[in-house]
């Protein structure tokens, strides 16, 4: 049984941009907008161990994500949960998998490859409209 | 001198959804999509003292606000910050003026009238693509 509910499963199957939030190291909030993809169990982010979205998760693991239906902009989900997924992915696989996703080609290999890793947000709680 | 990069403030001067992320009161992060208006030292949104939105900043005033660029999506400006002013709106006066920047029309008085408020959240950093 996923929180996400049934009338929004939409705005997480489109590819559509999230904001996804995240605490800095001082507890602050940092926002920023990112893709995503949900595999029925956790939203999947593609980021780099030298971003603060990656050392913010990696200290304390609680997040939120907001997405709004831009065709009808007041319709949207917020799903806030936890980080309990941090995968390696220096074969870029899983951030290919995403820039396909979002209609982005690049060439392989990435320069950032050694880097990039994919965070699995497991949702606990919603709101939406 | 405002912290907003010139290249990236027609962002905060458009009619965008923003995505405004505060803590709760568990110090976890919250985010959901926001009217907001931009006076050049502050920028405001409309809410009601009955929302998590303000009771957050009432408890803790550190907040985030992501914009992106719904004709480039990848153009993005984050403005992180405090609310340092929370201001009372009975008189919906504040909430009309949001409510006509966004093409929305409702009738008065609105019914949470006696709740609504306006919080300020002056920038202090920023992050842009």
């Amino acid at each position: 049984m996923s929180v996400i509910p049934e009338s929004h499963r939409d705005l997480l199957e489109r590819a559509l941009f999230g904001h996804f939030a995240t605490l800095r190291p001082d507890g602050s909030p940092q926002v920023n907008p990112v893709w995503f993809r949900w595999d029925g169990e956790r939203i999947w982010f593609t980021t780099e161990t030298r971003r603060y979205k990656y050392r913010n998760v990696a200290k304390d693991a609680r997040a939120a994500l907001s997405v709004n239906d831009p065709d009808q902009p007041y319709r949207y989900l917020e799903v806030r949960g936890t980080v309990d997924r941090i995968v390696d992915d220096p074969s870029t696989d899983g951030f290919f998998e995403l820039a396909d996703r979002y209609g982005m080609t690049f060439e392989r290999p990435i320069p950032d490859a050694p880097y990039r890793v994919l965070l699995g947000l497991r949702p606990e709680r919603v709101s939406f409209q």
